[in-house]
């Protein structure tokens, strides 16, 4: 039975399990040719490795639970090839160091000894809307559309257990270390967290074998990986063969040359010349930063308003799409400005995230499913604002910014930087303008797409030799600047 | 002995205690006229009830821990009289609620029973700021300067290990409520904290009757206050009597009507006419956000830059200040802008809290100092920025703006809202230049200063009709804007 076991109704519907059961026509000559994908994915790198988005839309109307087929992947290099029967009697953790007890698990050893736990999760790549920073300017890291994100049931055991269990010897243990079974020119892929967090229940962190009840896919780190929630996806290693509690941060390669957002001052040139600000703490990223993007009006979407729709507010647009933040934190209120930041309207927020809350409950393979007691955020929300046509009509541009509830926003200005990660400034859509037959016709534009031929806004304006930091939508000189909005 | 303990020489100094000892002359006529006060701190609020800061640069200059005598104060009403005998016999508080077992605790009963902390805090009030925002348009809320925060070493017991203590009924218990003893209008004042949040010790929240190791002084909550680090100085309740565990939040009058950033959308009018959005929790805030000032060069500064400094870059100005963050999260970096936001330095970042992690260390007063396994962050940071005089004299504005860890960094513009809290635009120093004897003189304008005869930038700028969400420090029109960093 491949589909994914279904939860009491008062929780959101697990979401059918469409992956395919036969590999891809692109991976037939890649090490992954063994390992079946969705062909509809965006592969942002080439053949391989692995590294995918699914659309902006149907990734939206997959809705609050991504199906593992649809859910973004990272992957370094080859899905390492591991099958069920090591899975689940040779696979071991081994959970060592500055410990009072090295020990290893299997699986099977983690279910019996901890409570066996689920929490819904969105995992982002850092480098998600990362396109934008690359129409800028090419950045050390390839392109991410506004797809890079997706939201699972993750079962498995509370991390803060597992350490409970072998007692770290504090205050010289600092670090905790996790590394993974890929098999890359500069050693497995690892990364490593502070011990603080890791040993705090309410951070949420996993060790998961399950993803929406089922067991994990090959790209999704089968048998065994962990789940940092409200952290970047690049803390989040798969494939887990080793955790190691340390005085020090994790020494593998990806840990020091990956995943930070350094300071706007160097050029990527500079940043790949300079190997202590990437030795530098100050300039690693573990929480995501709040960010948002609309998925309706999706890139390319057409729309046509007539001249009787024009003439009145009667019929509307619902413009939609997710919102997130990073370390736990609540969205607070998302906002849509049609005139270019002026003013902003709030939009309805939608928590699905809040229904787990309202019960707890056992399950055979989902353990205990209990946010009763959390106030945590770990998933993305969704949000819509209902505008009438004509007023989408009459905007040059859809900007969107969200809020958290540590009052951080969204950026009108974008921080460029080396890897282009964390970018976050305002999502804005244009709206392009063209005669219909009886009105107006509107097409969208994106900022900077993957995966389709027709360019984004960003793009465009590169091409027309314009200022993309500073757009300009409108035709109307007098009109155009995106200033602080006024009392 | 009214000397603060010192700790040992690897921790940061105590600052001397200089609080006067006889009551001011602005208190002769006021219910407070018995409490001892500084006479150089600035009365927000006339004379009662008595809300003040310090001038920023001799705050700044008393360095990382700041002296009772100048540390912030928000008081609502009169400060209850409390006797040091009442005190320390009769003082009980009472714990009650949704708890297995309702207590009540006198300040030694706390003390014998639980381990007692001390971890330095920083106190900030959600109002620092407020006085530019009031600039723009008159609020629901007095002027703060950049003033309204300091740092103090704060004595007591772990809220987590009390509410471990009485075992709060979960899933019920979800929220912890705090009242104090003062007597208002509306009753005393109360607010609430997330019972998940209250319960977790990394919070670091204290129940706490030492400031700088001394008895807390009566407008710091006599003879014991909750300090929520990280958080609002709105949510540190004094005078502290009952602690009530409980389904739903606070119904304190204050605690749903402020400590707020209301929707933008809401004009202070229009807010006071719609309760609900202050019962809307999606508006309450609980975390500062990440700010930041600069104390030098100070407000009404002159500094006069001869030819020969201008010709060369010899001389220099150490631009110096502070920065903090909500939620424990740390500084990672401070930026100068000297060019309207168009290219940044970075500052050199100094975090006296770090001396604290050093080492752990036990004192008959302090009980148990020991940030060795803490990687939170609840303390201000100093910041300095060396820049040749030359370079000073050429600037418009210092525009200054700092990052979290969390990546969350002050916005260009101003998030205007009905309470004007949690103002961390950018922090802009406007430098005016006049002739001088041999070269040029500069006198730094800060943007909206109180208790000072000498306007800030924005209250000039307002009296000159101009647009101060949106101003303009250069007379040369081409560079003026303050447009997005370009690479």
């Amino acid at each position: 039975n491949r589909q994914c076991p279904q939860l009491p109704s008062i929780f959101p519907a697990l979401p059918a399990n469409n992956t395919p059961r036969v590999t891809a026509t692109a991976d037939a000559q890649t090490p992954d040719n063994w390992l079946p994908r969705d062909p509809t994915l965006i592969r942002l790198t080439g053949k391989h490795p692995f590294n995918s988005e699914g659309y902006l839309t149907p990734l939206f109307d997959a809705g609050f639970i991504t199906p593992a087929h649809l859910h973004v992947v990272r992957n370094h290099g080859a899905v390492p090839k591991i099958s069920p029967d090591q899975a689940y009697a040779d696979w071991k953790i081994r959970v060592h160091g500055l410990v009072q007890e090295e020990l290893e698990f299997s699986i099977g050893e983690l279910a019996e000894r901890f409570q066996v736990v689920t929490l819904p999760v969105t995992i982002c790549c850092a480098g998600n809307r990362r396109k934008e920073q690359n129409v800028v300017r090419k950045s050390l890291g390839f392109n991410w559309g506004a797809g890079g994100v997706s939201t699972a049931l993750w079962t498995g055991v509370y991390l803060a257990d597992v350490l409970d269990y072998v007692r770290p010897i504090r205050p010289r243990a600092k670090h905790v270390i996790f590394e993974g079974a890929d098999d890359l020119p500069k050693g497995p892929y690892g990364t490593s967290q502070k011990l603080s967090w890791a040993a705090d229940r309410e951070k949420g962190m996993l060790i998961a074998w399950a993803m929406n009840g089922l067991a994990l896919e090959p790209d999704h780190g089968f048998p065994v990986r962990v789940v940092m929630p409200g952290q970047i996806g690049g803390r989040m290693v798969k494939w887990l063969k080793r955790i190691e509690i340390s005085e020090t941060e994790s020494n593998h390669y990806l840990h020091y040359w990956d995943n930070k957002v350094l300071p706007m001052q160097y050029t990527p040139e500079q940043a790949k010349d300079t190997p202590e600000i990437w030795y530098d703490p100050k300039y690693t990223i573990t929480e995501l930063n709040v960010n948002s993007a609309i998925a309706k009006p999706a890139h390319a979407e057409v729309l046509d308003v007539s001249n009787e729709d024009m003439a009145s507010n009667a019929k509307t647009y619902d413009i939609q799409g997710y919102a997130y933040a990073g370390g736990g934190r609540r969205i607070n209120r998302v906002e849509i400005s049609l005139d270019h930041g002026k003013t902003w309207t709030l939009a309805d927020v939608d928590y699905p995230e809040d229904h787990f809350r309202a019960a707890a409950f056992e399950h055979p393979v989902y353990g205990l499913v209990d946010l009763t007691a959390r106030d945590t955020c770990f998933c993305w929300c969704f949000w819509t604002l209902r505008v009438p046509l004509a007023a989408l009509a009459r905007a040059d541009v859809v900007a969107l910014r969200a809020m958290d509830e540590g009052m951080n926003t969204q950026p009108r200005d974008m921080y460029l930087n080396a890897t282009s990660m964390l970018n976050n400034w305002w999502f804005r859509v244009a709206v392009r303008k063209s005669a219909a037959a009886d009105g107006v016709r509107l097409t969208f534009e994106h900022p900077a797409v993957v995966g389709q031929t027709m360019e984004g806004w960003m793009d465009r304006m590169k091409a027309e030799g314009r200022d993309v930091l500073n757009p300009v939508f409108s035709d109307a000189p007098q009109d155009q600047a995106e200033s602080a909005a006024k009392p």
